[in-house]
């Protein structure tokens, strides 16, 4: 390996997972040490992943490429139960990405929807939607808090696979604004969502949106085809003129589809001892290259280990 | 302006200086009212902004458009020298982007560096710089705190217009891995770099690499031009086929060109009291659009004002 291409490659072996053998001497190394994170996923057995179920796996697929989504019903079932809808009615397919802005969101739907004769028929699905922004925390999952602390919450970490927070004191959970995230869009009341407009999060994390806007799910693979779109000349970065809108060709659910064309995935189970080794690798990086490996992580920068399931699996 | 389109345009106001009349009717209206961010904008003197020098104002050119980057010299003079010299020989000019990896980093640099035969020369550069991983506090210039916190360090906040974290235990200061910083590659010896191959943070701030990489930088205008890169198809985003590479067209200093052809930036004082109050507006979202303010703010969050200077004031 050329070394100066190295450069930032060294710093990255821990997100491919290729070990290094040479450890940062420092005063850590008098501590057990812990695992690299391609040994916190070389050593996770398969009891420690779950399946995603194809009822809750979408396929948002764009001219740059497809995006997979899981949908977290837990967490928002009325916004779930409506995108379903709506992907059943194949309301999606031939929309538009509406805006890309930088270090933000790329958000699509109909860009006529406020227009009522032109607007695309919705269906049976409702015109507004009650927020789901938090709910009770026994009914979400069991929690993994992260041991470092959070500066928008109480606690955070991970619930069924999503980065989340809590507040112990009122008992209620919510999904964390991480990149990737999925949200539904609102206007200003915050019942006035309908999961028609969607936005996925492409951008430095805004936690500040935590309990103002509804999440609903997290992309598993394929951020690119949203994250390489030009942003927008308008403000907030909507496309202007509106030829530059890039289209949705279809947003489709997986199990909608021939088992030939589904692709099946699975993620490290947040609540499982593999999970804690992971988040200890990333805590402390134990790679040569680190000179002061942070001993400390945030929750958006945990990133949950998340892959594809060989057709031969399943 | 169409309501749904407006679903996350309330969101935003906030970033673009829009002025919104309603407030969240919470508990904290029995308290003096933050300004809006619009508000600290439009009363700021003209006394709480800097002019950038333009011997620290970088343009960086590729087809995607202009990165225009501020050096920070009193965070790494030795590296900002030697960027000075290779961009004074031209060093970069047609040299391309070697890697774009998603929610990370875009570095660039001389893809034959290490065919010492084939590789561009480097002048008068030294092959390897001492690391400038942090700085004595005392040395860098005010420290303006953010009051909550920070999982990386001991204290988060600004100085000199540049995200920075600090240790009052140490009496070190080093900046922070937020979007859009400029960094120097090295290889695993922390002396290795040679500010001869570059990044900027692309996503979700990796702050696990602060003090593990020397920041000598931050980009004021012009991210999606890194931004949007294709993503590499290699390991770690790099660009297979080498066809793929993004060229860089010229890296030039703003002080070494016409007047005419020169950009000038001003930088709110990060040490001013606009500036307080800018953080405040960002901290206590009072726009309408939000039910739940966050009231606390994590720095790579806030978010530094920047404007360009109209040719009429200079």
């Amino acid at each position: 390996m050329p070394p100066r291409l190295c450069l930032s490659r060294c710093a990255l072996l821990v997100l491919l997972g290729c070990s290094v053998s040479a450890f940062a001497q420092t005063e850590e190394d008098a501590q057990p040490k812990p695992p690299t994170a391609a040994e916190a996923l070389a050593h996770s057995p398969p009891e420690h992943w779950r399946q995603v179920p194809a009822d809750r796996l979408v396929y948002l697929e764009l001219d740059s490429g497809r995006v997979v989504i899981e949908l977290a019903p837990e967490f928002a079932p009325k916004h779930v139960e409506q995108v379903l809808s709506l992907i059943a009615d194949s309301y999606f397919d031939g929309l538009a990405v509406l805006r890309s802005q930088d270090n933000y969101v790329a958000q699509w739907g109909d860009p006529l929807a406020d227009d009522a004769e032109a607007a695309r028929s919705r269906g049976e699905a409702a015109e507004r939607l009650v927020a789901e922004f938090d709910q009770a925390s026994e009914a979400v999952g069991p929690f993994t808090a992260l041991p470092d602390g959070d500066i928008y919450a109480p606690e955070a970490g991970f619930i069924r696979g999503f980065p989340a927070a809590r507040d112990p004191r009122s008992g209620r959970s919510w999904l964390a604004h991480c990149y990737g995230m999925l949200g539904a869009g609102r206007d200003e009341s915050p019942d006035s969502g309908s999961a028609a407009q969607l936005y996925v999060v492409t951008g430095h994390a805004p936690r500040h949106l935590d309990r103002n806007v509804t999440l609903l799910g997290r992309v598993l693979e394929g951020m690119p085809a949203l994250s390489i779109l030009p942003r927008g000349d308008g403000a907030l970065g909507f496309y202007i003129p509106a030829q530059k809108r890039p289209a949705i060709r279809r947003m489709v659910l997986a199990s909608a589809l021939p088992e030939a064309e589904q692709i099946a995935f699975e993620v490290m189970r947040t609540e499982s001892a593999s999970f804690a080794r992971w988040v200890e690798a990333r805590r402390f990086r134990r790679e040569a290259w680190f000179a002061h490996p942070a001993g400390r992580i945030e929750v958006c920068n945990v990133s949950v280990p998340t892959r594809r399931i060989e057709a031969a699996d399943h």
